[in-house]
C-alpha cells in the first residue's frame, strides 16, 4: 500500500502548495512513513486549527560568519535564497484547512525588523512578541501561550530548521492534533539516520498499540560516539527536534507544575505589554527577572503526560556548518559548494563563496565560508568550536561578530562598499514605499547618486524626484529624507564626507518605525 | 676574526645605506662567511662600475591570487610595503662606488608603466627594454647586453629574490668583480641550508687555491627528495639562484658560441628598436622569432669558462607559497601571519590576509591567501601546484587569472569597489602631476566626487578644480579629462551609469603615456 497523506483525504484544491516537492539534495535517506488512517472532525475546524508559534530567539554563533549578533543564521539565505524563518514561516503556514493563517513570532528587540521582513516576504500575518532579553525557550514558549487563548493548539518549532518536505510535515502535525487534550505535551521526535552526537535524544518504550503518539521513556542529552552508537543499536530512540505541540492552557499548567517561578514573571510581563502593530512588547524589567531555562530542562524532563509522534522525513538543525554542508549534493570526491567555489586535487572540503571565487587545493575534510568582509577556514572536526572564534574575535573588539558589511534596515539596507579617510562609500537600497527616517547629521555631508528606481529626495524646504543616473547633494546639517515612491526597489550610491562618519551621527526628526531615539 | 665587508675598506661615507640592517626575519641560518681581503683598483674605477640588468619577466604564476598576469608578483608588496622589483632596484643602486646608479630593466611591453613606477619610487635611473613578447632569460639577457658598451660589467638578477641583507649581496658582487675577464661568467650560488627540491643545483670541484669564485662542475637541475639529501650530503654544492655577472661582450660571446640563432635575432630586433623616453622596443616581428630558451640550457650548461661565487646570506626566490610564509616569523605553534589573520587551535598554518579578518580554525600545514576579489585555500603540499588552479580558472575564463580588482594606470590606479546592472564604481587615484587622457565614452555618464586632494576637470569646453567633498557629472559623449595639479595624491569616487561599462568603451584624443590607440 502507498503512503496516504492527509492533503489526499481532502483533495478540496486548498491545499495545493503543501503537495509541492521540494528541489533540495535528500542527505538523509527517508525511511517509508507508516500508513495510518487519520480521524479528522470536520464538524469541529475550529478546535483543529494550529497556531504556530516560530521561536526566533537563536544566537547562531556557530555560523558564524554568515550568522553574526545583529543578523543569526536564521534570517540568512543559507540555503538557497530564501531565509531559514521565512521557509519556516511558509511551512507552517500550511498547516490549516481553514483559512487560520497567522502565527505568533518570538523573537529579540533587535532583531524586529528582520522578523517583519520574513513576515511580509513569506505572506504570512504574523503576531511577534519582542523578548526585551534572551530568557532561553521556557520563557519564550510561555510568553506565547499567555498570548494566545488558553484553547489554542500551538505548534512551537524553531526558525532555523529545514524540513523541505512541508507534505510530510504537515502530515505528521495534523495527524498528533487528534491526541491533544488539556494536559498532554506531543513532541515530535526524527527518526535517526546516524548515530549523531550532535542531537539530544528521545527515548520510547517498546511498540504497544498502534497510536500515532507514543510515551516518552526519557530524554538523552547529546551523547558521545560510543553512547550513540548503543542508543541507535537499542532502537527506540528519535532526535530530539524542539518541536512541541500542546494546547496552551496545557503549556501553562506544566509551568505552573514545574517552573512556576517562569510563569509568573512572564504573566506579569505580559500582562503590562505594550502593542505597537505587529509588535508585543512584554514588560521589560520584569522579563529580565526571569530564570533563564530551556524547555527541556524546566518542563519536558519531568512532565508525565508526554507524548512523541516520530518523523521520519529529510531534517537538519543546521546548527554547525557540517550540517549546512551536509545539506549541498556532494561531487565524486566529496566537494561540496555553495556559490564561486573551485577545487583541484581537493576532497571532502565544502566551500561556501556568495561573492568571489574561492579554490580549495588539496585540502581535505575542510569548511571554507568566505562573507564579503571576513573568511573562516576550519577543519570538519572543529566546527562545533566556530564559537570558539567567534569570542576570540569579541575579546580582540572586533564588529564582524556583531555586524555584516550590509545592514539590514527597516525600510531596506545598506552595503559599505569602501571606505577611506574622511569618507565612506555606501550602497543603499530602499524598498518600494518605504522611507528613512527625516534627518540630519552633524558631522557629515552626503552625495547621493541614484543607479536603479526613483528617488523622492527632501532636502530642507525642497522636495524632488531623482530617478537613475540623476543626482544631489546634502550638505552638513541640512535636513533631508529619502522616500522611494516608486513600484520597483531603489539603489542609489551615497559617497558620506566628513570628519566622523560613524552610524551614529543621526538626528531623527520623524521615523516611520518608531526609531526616533535610536542612535544607528 | 670578524668579518671584513666591502663597505668596512671603504668608510667614506657614500654607501650609508648600503649598511642598513634588514629588519625581516631570518628564515635559514646564516653561515658565517670566508674571511678575505678584496683586491680593489682605485685608479680604474669606470671598469669596476656595474649595470646592473633586472630581469622583470618571470610570470608568477605560483603566486596566484596575489600574482596575476597583468601583475606578477615582482611588482606585488609580497614583504612589507615594497614590490620585490623595488627592493631589487634599491639593492642593485648601491653596487657602485661611483655615481653611476642606472639600470636596465627587461619586462613585458604590459608591465611597462609598472616597472617605470618601481624605479621612480626606489629613485633609480633605468632604461627599459621592453619585450614584444616572452622569449624566456636567454633572449632577455642578449638585449640588454647588446644595449650595453661591451665591456660593461653587467649583474643580471631576477626581479622577484628576497636577498634582505644588501651590504653582504654588495660585498659579494664587488669581490667578485675582480674576477671579469673578457670571456669569463661568474654565477653566484646560494650556500644550501636544506635539502630542498625547489632549487636547481650548481657542483663545484673540491676547494683548491683560495680564490672567490670557484669553476663549476656542472650544473643540477632541481632534484627529487632523494637526491637532493645526497647532494647535501656529498657537499660543494649551492643553490643556482640565476644571478650572473660578466662583461657585456662575455656573454655576447658565449651566445654566438652556443645560441647563436638567438643572438641573431636578439641583434636585428635591437638594430631597429624604437626609444620612447625611458622605454627602448626592439622589433617586435623580429623578436618573436626568436628562440624560447632559459640561460641555463642556452649557454651555462655548455659554457666552458663559468665560475662560481658562494653566497651564505639570506636568499630566497619567493617562489612558491611555501617560500613567503617561511619568509615570515613564526609563533609557538608554527603559525605565520602578514595581515589581518587569525589562529584557534590551528598549527603551521600561513595566512595572508591584507584587507579582511581570516580565521584558521584547527587547521594544519594549510596556506590560506585572501585577496579583494579571490580566495585560495591550499595545503603546503601542494603549493607547486597553484599554476593548475591557474590553468583551472584561465580554463572556465574567469579574468582573476589576468587581473587585480585594484588595477594599475601610468596615472596611479584604480579600485572596482562596487557594480551592478548598469552601473558600477570605482575608486580612483590620480598621483599629483598625473592626468588620465583626454576621452570620451559612447555609452556611460559619470559623477565624480572628490574624497581626497585637488582634481582639475576639464569637461567640454571648461577647465575648473574640484576639492574635497565637490563633485561633477560627465553626460555621455562628453569630452573630458581628470588632472591632479596638486602636491598630493588625488582620490574620487566615480559611479558610472549606462548599458555599457566595459573598459574599451573609451575614445583617446589625448595621452601623456602614448596610449592612444590602446582600448583598455
Amino acid at each position: 500500500m502507498v503512503s496516504t497523506s492527509f492533503m489526499e483525504q481532502h483533495p478540496k484544491g486548498c491545499h495545493k502548495k503543501a503537495s509541492l516537492g521540494c528541489s533540495a539534495p535528500a542527505p538523509f535517506p527517508s525511511l517509508p512513513s507508516e500508513v495510518r488512517i487519520v480521524t479528522f472532525d470536520a464538524n469541529n475546524l475550529d478546535t483543529q486549527d494550529i497556531t504556530p508559534v516560530v521561536l526566533c530567539g537563536g544566537a547562531g554563533t556557530r555560523l558564524w560568519p554568515l550568522s553574526r549578533q545583529h543578523f543569526p543564521k536564521q534570517f540568512a539565505p543559507i540555503i538557497g535564497d530564501k531565509s531559514l524563518l521565512q521557509l519556516t514561516l511558509e511551512r507552517v503556514a500550511k498547516l490549516n484547512i481553514s483559512d487560520q493563517r497567522s502565527v505568533i513570532c518570538v523573537a529579540s528587540e533587535t532583531h524586529r525588523f528582520l522578523v517583519a521582513e520574513a513576515l511580509d516576504q513569506s505572506g504570512v500575518e504574523g503576531t511577534v512578541l519582542l523578548e526585551p532579553v534572551a530568557r532561553n525557550t521556557a520563557a519564550a514558549m510561555t510568553l506565547a501561550a499567555l498570548h494566545a487563548k488558553p484553547d489554542t493548539a500551538l505548534l512551537f518549532c524553531p526558525a532555523d530548521h529545514y524540513i523541505p518536505d512541508t507534505a510530510a510535515f504537515t502530515t505528521m502535525v495534523r495527524d498528533a492534533i487528534v491526541e491533544l487534550d488539556d494536559s498532554v505535551i506531543i513532541t515530535f521526535g526524527v527518526v535517526p539516520t546516524a548515530p549523531s552526537t550532535a542531537y539530544g535524544y528521545i527515548e520510547m518504550p517498546p511498540p504497544g498499540e498502534k497510536h500515532t503518539a507514543r510515551p516518552v521513556s526519557r530524554f538523552i542529552e547529546k551523547p558521545d560516539v560510543t553512547r550513540a552508537h548503543q542508543l541507535i543499536a537499542q532502537g527506540n530512540v528519535l532526535w530530539n527536534a524542539g518541536i512541541f505541540l500542546c494546547r496552551a492552557n496545557a503549556l501553562l499548567n506544566a509551568m505552573q507544575q514545574h517552573a512556576p517561578d517562569i510563569l509568573e514573571q512572564c504573566r506579569r510581563s505580559m500582562q503590562v505589554a505594550a502593542v505597537d502593530k505587529l509588535f508585543v512588547r512584554p514588560d521589560k524589567d520584569t522579563f529580565s527577572a526571569c530564570r533563564s531555562e530551556s524547555i527541556d530542562y524546566a518542563v519536558m524532563e519531568h512532565h508525565s503526560n508526554i507524548r512523541v509522534v516520530p518523523f521520519n522525513g529529510i531534517w537538519s538543525d543546521v546548527g554547525s556548518w557540517n550540517a549546512v554542508a551536509d545539506l549541498t549534493t556532494a561531487d565524486t570526491h566529496g566537494n561540496r559548494v555553495e556559490g564561486d567555489g573551485h577545487f583541484v586535487h581537493a576532497s571532502n572540503t565544502y566551500i561556501h563563496a556568495p561573492c568571489r571565487p574561492v579554490v580549495a587545493l588539496g585540502t581535505q575534510n575542510l569548511i571554507i565560508i568566505d562573507t564579503p568582509d571576513a573568511v573562516l577556514v576550519t577543519t570538519r572536526e572543529h566546527v562545533e568550536q566556530v564559537k570558539h572564534v567567534v569570542a576570540e574575535l569579541d575579546r580582540k573588539g572586533r564588529s564582524h561578530v556583531a555586524f555584516h558589511r550590509k545592514v539590514a534596515r527597516p525600510w531596506g539596507w545598506y552595503d559599505s562598499i569602501d571606505a577611506g579617510d574622511r569618507f565612506q562609500v555606501k550602497r543603499i537600497c530602499v524598498k518600494p514605499g518605504a522611507s528613512l527616517s527625516l534627518q540630519k547629521h552633524h558631522h557629515r555631508a552626503e552625495h547621493w547618486i541614484v543607479v536603479k528606481g526613483t528617488a523622492e529626495v527632501t532636502r530642507g524646504q525642497e522636495t524632488f524626484l531623482l530617478t537613475e543616473n540623476q543626482s544631489t547633494y546634502i550638505p552638513i546639517g541640512e535636513i533631508h529624507r529619502l522616500h522611494n515612491p516608486g513600484k520597483t526597489a531603489l539603489e542609489m550610491i551615497e559617497v558620506q564626507s566628513g570628519s566622523y562618519l560613524g552610524e551614529d551621527d543621526i538626528v531623527r526628526l520623524e521615523d516611520s518605525y518608531g526609531r526616533i531615539t535610536e542612535k544607528n
